[in-house]
């Protein structure tokens, strides 16, 4: 299950904090029931533009990872929380736009791996499901 | 721009090797004209089920990232390369397929950010195209 969230018109303070966004990579994997295999690393890069830098950074799970880039100048940011495990993606949600209190999303929701040979109708489900509940918040 | 590769029926010896994946990433970002900013990192993971182990490796590039998390014992592979730029997307599948011999994959290229308010339109273009060119690869 991979969810992709894009927030605009996010907290410009949040998105050039180094600091809290190795916090919230660091502390979000326990709060959505997975598991760290390494410590947060977060970089800072300046591109040739002025207004071109941001923050990237990552944090590894079992088997999956999530990931946050920054845009401070757009008042822009890409999250991404992908896990082979199925997990509550509603909460993930809820837990990053209030993190850098972001005001407009666009959010995916993506099946992966649905040709695994076990288990493949049972996770479909489950992903339909969250499917159908996002589509509530999908342009909020 | 975000292409995601799920490989499947890959070659288990490449799924495995830890200096084979490190170097992927260490090489795959210039060959796609992206800027690496750190090193790769790449780690074993072990699950509590013995055939649930494998390897996750991640590289940030210029506001963007790769990541490789691989399923040796299905010999199943995750692939994301995400970008702010667009990419040749069909250069970067020919390249994952080979390096990992993958048999079967299943493609998705996503667009990120089109609520940018510039270049929405030629980058919704160019993606529209490399989504067309990718139909005749997405099932293969």
């Amino acid at each position: 299950m991979h969810l992709i969230v894009d927030g605009y018109e996010a907290d410009y303070q949040k998105l050039i904090d180094l600091d809290f966004i190795y916090n919230i990579l660091d502390v979000t994997p326990e709060k959505i029931s997975m598991t760290k295999i390494m410590p947060p690393y977060v970089f800072k890069y300046h591109g040739k533009n002025p207004e071109d830098w941001g923050l990237s950074g990552f944090v590894l799970i079992a088997e999956s990872h999530i990931s946050i880039h920054t845009f401070p100048e757009k008042r822009y940011l890409n999250i991404d929380i992908f896990s082979c495990k199925v997990f509550d993606s509603e909460a993930a949600i809820k837990l990053m736009k209030d993190n850098f209190s972001i005001n407009k999303t666009q959010i995916k929701l993506l099946e992966r791996g649905i040709e695994y040979p076990h288990n493949i109708e049972k996770a479909s489900n489950i992903v339909s499901l969250e499917r159908c509940q996002l589509q509530a918040t999908k342009t909020s």
